[in-house]
């Protein structure tokens, strides 16, 4: 059973001299998907010319920022792939290792690998709304990550985005509840732009309109400076509505 | 706001030498309850004759075996506590350190507090069901702990039990999620007694049957063998279903 409810295809062009090359690739899965992909499989294929070991590099490198950073529900699995294929049959002279051109490629490469994964976190199991969460100022990038997957992890953030609840005390708990270090009288917090939380204490907003953005948007986007370092890291996750349980509870009837 | 829907309130009476020892406890929370109590409070009073560095013996280790192993929804939050008082007016002797008193009044306090625990745990945010997850055969203590609280914590075992299904991949799978080492070829479960899994393999039973006792019961047992070690621990949850996204999404209308 799949409980995917749209394909996922993205197809971009690059181009590389004087060679357009395009990159397309197609993914699925939507449920048990956390930490590091699990029950989900991508596939990509470019018609670069480019050698094993340097499109190897490329690939683990997005992958650790794309496929690695999207959750549904915090379940895992032991099952995933992300195959990358290139044949060269674009033409060209092959892409040498730490060009300009591998540059480019492989920034062409990670906007798919982004691309595709915000698609399986938009598309999780019941979602209504894509969490986005950008992380700045963490000690390091482990802290960085940690502290985006903890909010994009906490079933009570999922719920209030189902709610459109610009509720930033439970997007600070779930910093707090993360294994990054930092004085939360340093932290500040936007919800789609908007300050809610400066210096750790929360700010004036006009929540009306806010909550109006929140209903009328497919993605909230919360913008977290925790204030101890230069790390930035971004997670993507899915809401928690009535329909996941839908779907994970009363899949036998 | 309290999302509490009923008062938790639990009293026993214990005989130490001539003397009969009340305790009574009262408590509250239905959410963010985790990983080490956490938005709960509990009151316990005894009219034992009992000294203070005793009695916090025995409540710090009364609290690691009950309040510290349960979870709604895996959320957290800064605010507990659990005082336990004792004003003698039972009178008697005090109960001297190490004897027969005072582990009879310690297994005593030990009964309330996880009959408190169970009870909040039963009654989390939306619960229909109470969860209890019996580890056993773990490497350690911290693994036992880690492998329960792994299940108690996964949003699709939760599911599953509200939707009464006997689930036992869900469940290996939370396992498997946990920081708990060990052999899957190892490992054993029980749903409510029966057998679904031996040896890391599936056992056949009978499945309409298991699903008649789970949607007929309030409270669902899993036992785990992990085939590791010696160590065990309990842990207790709530099961996910609709009520807990109404009342954590549709707050504030």
């Amino acid at each position: 059973m799949t409980t995917d409810t749209r394909p996922k295809d993205l197809a971009l062009t690059v181009r590389l001299g004087r060679t357009d090359v395009v990159i397309r690739g197609i993914a699925k899965g939507s449920g048990m998907i956390h930490p590091n992909m699990a029950t989900m499989l991508a596939f990509i294929a470019a018609d670069a010319s480019i050698r094993a070991p340097a499109l190897r590099r490329l690939v683990s490198a997005g992958v650790k920022d794309t496929f690695n950073m999207i959750t549904v529900d915090g379940d895992t699995s032991t099952s995933d792939m992300v195959a990358v294929m290139a044949n060269g049959a674009a033409g060209g002279a092959p892409i040498q290792a730490n060009s300009a051109e591998e540059k480019k490629f492989g920034a062409a490469l990670l906007d798919l690998m982004r691309g595709l994964a915000v698609e399986l976190a938009r598309d999780g199991e019941g979602a209504t709304k894509l969490i986005e969460v950008r992380v700045a100022g963490a000690r390091n990038e482990a802290d960085a990550r940690a502290a985006a997957r903890a909010v994009t992890t906490s079933n009570l953030v999922k719920t209030a985005v189902f709610g459109c609840d610009a509720n930033w005390g439970r997007l600070a708990a779930a910093l707090g509840n993360s294994s990054a270090q930092f004085d939360p009288e340093n932290v500040a917090i936007k919800i789609l732009g908007v300050t809610v939380m400066r210096r750790g204490l929360p700010v004036a907003y006009d929540e009306p309109t806010l909550q109006s953005e929140m209903k009328r948007l497919d993605r909230v986007v919360f913008e977290v400076h925790l204030g101890a370092g230069q790390a930035k890291a971004v997670a993507w996750g899915s809401d928690l509505g009535y329909d996941y349980i839908k779907i994970n509870a009363d899949y036998r009837t």
